[in-house]
């Protein structure tokens, strides 16, 4: 048996069958245009869902569902999509949409959601129960799995994990409180920090590798710290204390077995893992007794989302 | 059918029956005292209960099990107490040992879990499915209830949920961290602040509150702002507001149907969860389509601990 894993984006929507071992096949995609209106969009998103699955010959007989990962505040439960930010999405009734043409059952969760259960499921964390994991973009996004399975709180409404306060009146966040997790460990975030410190170090080889790049983002303290550029080095120390302490948070919370890292700045690899594990081994509660947590870099990449949302059909 | 709850205290053993309605029948108790040992307790608490047993007729004709809630770190999964903070119990094999001499399962859990399973399955949560119960003395103790059922983490080591860091570089905390939720919610951090503010203000009629009391404890803020003083009333709100962001914290992750406050504190009633909601509303994630987190305060009160513990039986 199949399902298949839809995944929406901001400038594509993307889709593909995922057989059970979690591969995915026979790729589709559709382009979103700015400005396209949300009722056009999902229409067309149907119609092109149809003829795949009619030319793969995808029927009830193979296939256990759809699932669909969108961007925004998703009522998985009610299958509407309540609004999204950059899309024209607003209580978007999209399950019973997809249901009134297609004959199969469908599933919807927020996109963060469907990339941590595809990682879960089939990438990084498929050998453990227990998983948290963290998205490290322009914001910070997550995703609970507990017992293997999704965990999304009321209406879906929960695993915001960006959005917990790490310090009391600090930065101002987009959600309209001071002091959120994402406001210090988002690539966004970390490349505010960054310009700040060139500025106080007009000799930081970080200008070199702006000047060679063309901007500022969020490789480069990395590629500067690297090279052994101190200043750097502080901006990199500085996050990986945002960044670990957020995760301490959430290794007392949950003590899951494992915490997966995806987004950008997870691609910074063993220069960047390792500092976390020393920062997090340091700091950890309780003594010898309370087991480790895993800390992993996201496997699946791109291709989390889709699998992801596929995945709603196997949990 | 009954499951047999027992609470371990600091001064006391105290345990009873438990019916399929929660209600807690046949009490018995066993008192501590300093320096017991660890195995003399035990084997103590073993003899009291077969006998409690057979006494009642309680067998595995009538009885689910055993449920026990322990202060400290506890290996439910193993069965054993790791360590107890307060009590002699170091790597002690108590399930095992029970089930040597008792022909009954035995499960154990954290106290505090304990307590947080028996408010959500008999008390204040008991219509939700997701709960997040905040216990708030000495420290802040918590536990998480998914589905209905008891979340523990990996060995049992998870809901550490007052050491969450809500201030970077913050108030130092008894785990080693700096900025725990605990070191600003918990009642002895309300006292500390209440005396700080006294120290401030040395015609605040908390002053004579705690002429009257013989001390400063975690009402004498409370009593003073009710009666309109105004550097009482700072101390409330500055708690309000720590209390609160945490609050808001668990709210984002796990997006509950109910958090219930208990401990103390908690019986400050309409006046504290009053300020909380309105708190808590001004400050909640997302827009109107956000479902609304129902602050609630325990119902159960002390007998929480063993209503719980037998609870591990009615999940």
């Amino acid at each position: 048996m199949i399902a298949i894993g839809i995944d929406v984006g901001g400038t594509s929507i993307k889709g593909c069958a995922v057989n059970e071992e979690g591969k995915a096949l026979d790729s589709f995609s559709m382009p979103l245009n700015k400005g396209d209106k949300g009722l056009d969009i999902v229409n067309n998103l149907i119609k092109i869902t149809k003829e795949y699955l009619d030319f793969h010959g995808y029927d009830k007989s193979n296939t256990l569902g759809i699932g669909i990962g969108i961007p925004g505040s998703i009522d998985s439960e009610a299958g509407v999509i309540d609004y999204s930010n950059n899309i024209d999405f607003h209580n978007m009734e999209i399950v019973k949409m997809f249901q009134e043409k297609i004959d199969l059952p469908v599933k919807i969760t927020n996109d963060a959601n469907a990339a941590a259960l595809g990682e879960a499921r089939f990438g990084a964390g498929k050998k453990f129960k227990n998983i948290i994991v963290l998205t490290l973009g322009t914001g910070v996004g997550g995703g609970i799995i507990i017992n293997g399975k999704l965990y999304e709180g009321a209406k879906g409404k929960g695993a915001e994990l960006g959005h917990i306060i790490i310090s009391l009146n600090g930065r101002p966040c987009s959600c309209g409180r001071h002091g959120c997790f994402e406001a210090y460990a988002s690539a966004t975030a970390l490349v505010k920090d960054t310009m700040k410190a060139m500025e106080e170090d007009q000799n930081s080889i970080m200008w070199e590798i702006k000047n060679e790049n063309g901007q500022v983002d969020g490789r480069t303290a990395f590629e500067a710290a690297k090279k052994g550029d101190k200043k750097a080095l502080e901006v990199v120390d500085n996050y990986v204390s945002y960044l670990g302490e957020g995760m301490l948070n959430y290794f007392n919370i949950f003590r899951p077995d494992a915490l997966i890292l995806s987004g950008g700045i997870a691609n910074q690899g063993p220069f960047l893992i390792n500092k976390l594990v020393k920062y997090c081994q340091d700091r950890d509660y309780g003594y010898s007794c309370t087991p480790k947590v895993e800390i992993l870099v996201s496997e699946l990449g791109y291709d989390s989302g889709k699998i992801g949302a596929a995945s709603l059909f196997f949990e």
